[in-house]
């Protein structure tokens, strides 16, 4: 094991010795004083009764009406692993994201709803800021595929914009099924992640663990069909970039780590901080929104995170 | 150069790179949120207008007189440099403490006037909690050698505590002269300090610049009389453990190295986040209060400000 290695698995144990691997539970949301506390704590925190009343009555009819036949995008894949480290047709491992396809909301939800293990698996996930990106907060755009719906989203979490400081920079709607799976990934933004229906079945490890996961640069590669019914295929990208992905199943974690499951049910809500990694699986018919917010660039927090990224071998 | 030492030197570039070697000045108390962010961002920050309005009329006369005849403990060396790395009579390097002498606050500052090159060097530095102690909060203990001052002397910050969510650990009186200086160290404790009288000078390193300084273990010793009239010697102890220090001075700081030199006047405060490597001088005749906070111990905080400490080859 090399001098780097043993560095990183030094600091993550003395962090598991420090912080054990249990998670906070708020009967009721922080204020904004307590919510900055505890991000600069930085650990996953679930809270209850973060108020998103609008939105508890969304029944499938509600969404299909309130859309009507505007055109959604939806993501389309074999497996229902969107963006993660896939065979390609020539033997070789690409980091593959989906395809996306148009479709009305009520046609998507008819997809949905028919759980047939030998077709396409449709996942709402367009995670672009799908109800409200940092275009809608800094006011040079005002649409959203999801315009219908934003009188039952509010377009940000006030005790977490007060601690921030900060707009989120993007708020997004998630509608999947038991055949989704977001892969193991960390993101730097702070993270509050409502579920309004179903439930969402994380799994948590912390950033000091993230050396063990095998960060590698994949080729990038897209699920295309050649024709509107044909089967969907990895075709590698021809301009893209690499991408870094771990390469690390959630079956197959090392031994090391210490993964914290938490379950987010409807009504319910999780705070996960930059830098923690999750893999994430639902139920089906689950509907959730997440709201991403800049971490903090000043300080020692993004160089840390950073540091504990990649390869234990660099 | 090692591993070790090439991840740490690569990683206190980035921060510097990401931090540069300003720092903030606020012409106003933040809010307790306010605050709350910038203890995230842990940089220092220079805060002018915190209300401490009863110290401001302390003359040499009011001190005296408010004392009247109670001892109070005060750091003696020959050199000024009490807490720190000085050549033993064997010719050793030891961590050497100051003798500590009982005196009146009256005797105190007439030494302290007397500005002889040749005299010993008298500092109250006693650095306890030596107004405010952790007792005090618990509500076990009610005794400070400056309890005639306390009326003048907030026993904590407000918006300070508030952001932190605790009371101090201790508070602090400091007064000192010129020929004092505090070797370069850093605290594990979030830091207020507050300049009532003169000027303090601060020489600060982020923790990310702690690789270079050389802390080492030395034997500790105090500076002792044989008899009371007689000179200061070092006299190592028999059973106090070694001392982890730094062994690089101010004037002979590492070219990589980014100090920041901040001088606080009478008036003002400075927010010292913990982990930050301070040097510390002061004009004659200077007198600073300062608020000790536990700094949070769950999180990452801890865990990397032990691990850029210490050697860069250990």
């Amino acid at each position: 094991m090399g001098e780097r290695a043993c560095i990183l698995e030094q600091l993550s144990s003395e962090y598991h010795d420090f912080n054990g691997s249990g998670y906070l539970v708020l009967n009721e949301p922080p204020t904004p004083i307590q919510f900055s506390r505890l991000v600069h704590i930085s650990r996953p925190v679930l809270i209850m009764g973060v108020d998103m009343i609008a939105s508890r009555s969304w029944t499938d009819e509600y969404l299909s009406e309130a859309l009507g036949n505007n055109t959604i995008s939806v993501a389309v894949t074999p497996d229902g692993r969107a963006d993660a480290v896939t065979l390609g047709p020539d033997g070789q491992s690409y980091f593959v994201e989906p395809a996306v396809e148009q479709m009305s909301m009520s046609d998507f939800l008819s997809k949905l709803a028919k759980d047939d293990q030998h077709s396409d698996v449709y996942y709402l996930q367009s995670q672009n800021g799908n109800v409200y990106s940092s275009a809608f907060f800094d006011g040079t755009d005002n649409k959203s595929e999801f315009d219908a719906l934003r009188e039952d989203i509010p377009s940000e979490i006030d005790w977490c914009s007060e601690a921030l400081g900060r707009n989120p920079d993007a708020v997004n709607l998630w509608i999947g099924s038991r055949r989704s799976s977001t892969s193991l990934h960390s993101d730097p933004y702070e993270n509050i992640y409502h579920v309004v229906r179903g439930a969402k079945h994380f799994i948590l490890l912390p950033p000091t663990e993230g050396w063990c996961l095998q960060e590698r640069l994949y080729p990038h590669a897209r699920w295309t069909r050649s024709h509107p019914n044909e089967p969907l295929n990895v075709v590698p990208s021809q301009n893209t970039p690499p991408v870094r992905w771990a390469s690390v199943s959630p079956q197959q974690l090392p031994e090391f780590t210490h993964p914290i499951h938490i379950t987010v049910n409807a009504g319910e809500t999780l705070y996960l901080p930059p830098g923690w990694w999750h893999y994430v699986l639902q139920d089906d018919a689950t509907i959730a929104l997440n709201y991403w917010y800049d971490m903090e660039m000043q300080g020692l927090g993004f160089t840390i995170l950073n540091f504990l990224r990649g390869e234990a071998e660099s």
